[in-house]
């Protein structure tokens, strides 16, 4: 029997109209009232245009206000949000419009220009919905749990863009798994510097309407802002990747952190462990996790009383959701399956997709990881990163931490290249520190990794190559 | 789609082995890994016995330890428990048995002897279990949110009992929008001084379970023990009826509660409203709520922050679940609507009943209540001829059904009387139908009433007073 609840919006802007909603850098600030109000206005402007139930509707933006009011309106109409990368090219975003079946496309109003080329029938920026009439339209007063929320792309390990479909439900669901695990108190406040076009800011975006907590929403990742929203704006919990925690911790130097900031939930990717101990030794408190765009965010988290204790685990899976580890012949490590009403229901008209990573309700996630003997998970690697040198299994990520060990080191990349004896062995890439050779690096992996870990190139970069959501992209290290 | 989660209980004790999951009075404490042992092993012997997936099976108890094992041991093996009442007759006891097709019974030691006159095949104390052999079962590793979970009877505004179905849904969704209201914070600690065979105690256990809380367990309502809990235990909420706060105040005096103390909620019919404002001017947070078997616990709280703005108001419906008065003309008050995933999907095998209550999703309540100009709701009169005394729901048509079941008795009306100890009592209006005795009355009355239920004064009267399409107007009842 498939559960409906209020709409969520409606719901919080009647339980609590005059909380806030949104904080933005600029002083910016929304409550729930006025969210609900703007995006009920939104809707009925997108129906003016011909938006209606099952449309299915491009949204190429960075964080703003107008954003979210695109999203809630299109809940509203019934109608699915198709969130885009603003980082993709024209090419890419071509696809994921027409594998969508997306026939508008709304978008910031800086996009618009780059946006008019896009092969989309029906175009219009933020402001210009803005100035359009209202059109009487029958607002969903309630969300069927089933229903399809947005479509989201991941490149999944294929390399083929996969449309992950969410539902209301998915977000619900995680929105609970995650309230189990943290707490859920009245005094939160979730700063969001990754993008809403990436399912963790989309996800805290939705927790932030369904708990009645506000959001402090910055348009992009800035450690200076970042830093200064939680030693000034009574921030308590904030999603960030690796990469961001690094840079905090430079910026925090010999500071620390306001008390109330009780949670730095760290996705995207295995955490060197001398990361994790620096943050540590700081008493920041960051908690390792592990998700996907298909889990609607994270789906196995480190609790708060096993931070500690279990330093470089992502944890257990959250209240709702299961995980198990799928091994080969007599390996500890696997591949990761997770399960669980906020994990996708699949890729949107991906049938074979589908069949290969769904199994009884088990997701495969690509991921390599294992389990301790009291049940905590470590992620090893991404599977499509493995480097597999001479028969033996290496993880880069585990060279990574070791490197970004070496104080000289700020961070390094390492992923296989072809090699005739081997098959395939690591070369390393590094961003430096401060001043250091090859020859010290090399000294200092002597006693620290196998032999046949040890990479056999080295290049000093002035950066790593990211994607949109800051993670580490292993396939694009060259040089 | 039907969602699925972890076996709860497996899953908390996965998540916090060591946390407490239930304290005594007698200072017995039980981890979530213990309980979550204990229950499955009683489940191993009830194996033993023959239950098995899909078994209804009764349960007799006073709240203890072994009558949560029984009731997690049942959910591991799929089979479905039918909490009794202890405090009603045999017959009917009997009744209920039979219409819920109970085929085992498990009871509390000190009922066992009362248990073994009941029309049920199979009667075993929990201490006849406690010797049986194990007998291996395969327990269930989830929960379908669909499943029945147990059968719990309520006598509803016909008179008839009925057994009010709760899924595990049910229960989940409770729990959540309970969370979502009152937060959740590791801390918590909730004191159940209400019985388990009641919703309001069942859904406690569970939230203990799906929050990893532990609850604090009295064998029965006793002034002085929850005071002392109160004072000394570390409780910080604590679920209560009216004649309990009544109580509790004149026990308080002049102290103050311990400010770890964050809620008292208060359910089971409109509070006086000269009794909130006594708990308001002594600190005492108090908050109204309004819920029914029905809706497997509260369905509609006053949040903390409206406490003390909205004194009387039971509060707004909660995050998933909606309200609305169905009114008659240009009256404002109404029979009040209820509609949400908490709610019981309907009563056993009573088609006609569910199609009365049901309509498109919403639950008739038969309750009388208004909104406010903000949307807070007022209960006017719970149901309109309900009688509650000591936190008891006593429907007079269910008294009147068997007062004319007495050959002398033509028939009888039966109205509440306040009192100053259980806030209400029964009197029956008898009419003659052959000479009787009150004292005869009584005597007939005791083997087939539960003692509360049984009118505390008897008076003779010629006829009752009707309406005009004949229908007992029971407030006209009067001496």
């Amino acid at each position: 029997m498939t559960d409906t609840i209020p709409h969520w919006l409606t719901k919080q802007a009647d339980l609590s109209p005059d909380h806030p909603a949104i904080e933005m850098n600029d002083g910016t600030m929304v409550t729930f009232n006025e969210l609900r109000e703007s995006s009920q206005r939104f809707a009925r402007k997108l129906t003016y245009l011909g938006i209606e139930k099952g449309s299915h509707v491009g949204i190429l933006s960075t964080n703003q206000i107008p954003m979210l009011n695109a999203i809630h309106a299109l809940s509203y109409l019934g109608a699915v949000g198709v969130l885009l990368n603003t980082r993709l090219t024209n090419d890419e975003l071509n696809y994921q419009l027409k594998d969508a079946n997306a026939t508008f496309l709304l978008t910031a109003d800086s996009l618009k220009e780059q946006a008019s080329m896009l092969q989309v029938e029906k175009i219009h920026s933020f402001s210009d919905i803005d100035v359009l009439p209202e059109k009487k339209a029958i607002l969903e007063t309630e969300l069927n749990l089933d229903a399809i929320f947005t479509i989201m792309y991941t490149s999944g390990t294929t390399g083929f863009p996969k449309g992950v479909v969410h539902t209301y439900g998915n977000h619900w669901w995680s929105a609970m798994g995650s309230a189990l695990n943290l707490g859920l108190d009245k005094r939160d406040k979730w700063l969001i510097p990754l993008p809403i076009f990436h399912v963790s800011g989309l996800s805290t975006s939705i927790k932030s309407v369904i708990y009645g907590m506000p959001i402090y929403l910055l348009e992009k990742f800035d450690v200076k802002a970042v830093h200064y929203a939680l030693m000034e704006k009574g921030v308590t919990i904030v999603s960030v990747v690796t990469m961001m925690v690094q840079r905090l911790l430079d910026v925090l130097g010999k500071a620390s952190y306001p008390k109330e900031l009780r949670c730095i939930l760290l996705g995207g990717g295995p955490a060197p462990k001398a990361l994790l101990e620096r943050a540590k030794e700081k008493n920041v408190p960051v908690f390792q996790s592990y998700g996907m765009t298909e889990t609607a965010s994270q789906i196995v988290t480190l609790s708060p009383t096993d931070a500690l204790e279990k330093l470089g685990s992502a944890g257990k899976a959250l209240f709702p959701a299961q995980l198990k580890i799928e091994t080969q012949a007599d390996d500890s490590i696997g591949e990761i399956l997770v399960k669980g009403p906020m994990v996708t229901k699949g890729y949107y008209h991906k049938q074979s997709a589908n069949e290969e990573s769904f199994q009884a309700g088990w997701l495969a996630t690509g991921d390599l990881g294992y389990l301790d003997e009291d049940g905590y998970l470590y992620v090893v690697d991404r599977r499509k990163d493995l480097i597999i040198s001479g028969g033996e299994n290496i993880y880069p990520s585990e060279i990574e931490g070791v490197l970004s060990g070496m104080k000289q080191i700020k961070e390094a990349g390492v992923t296989g290249k072809s090699d005739d004896k081997w098959g395939q062995v690591p070369i390393a890439f590094i961003v430096k520190e401060m001043d250091v050779t090859i020859e010290e690096i090399k000294e200092y992996l002597q006693t620290r990794l196998a032999k046949y870990k040890q990479p056999k190139e080295f290049y000093f970069v002035n950066d790593l190559p990211r994607n949109a959501s800051n993670k580490l992209v292993r396939n694009k290290l060259n040089h």
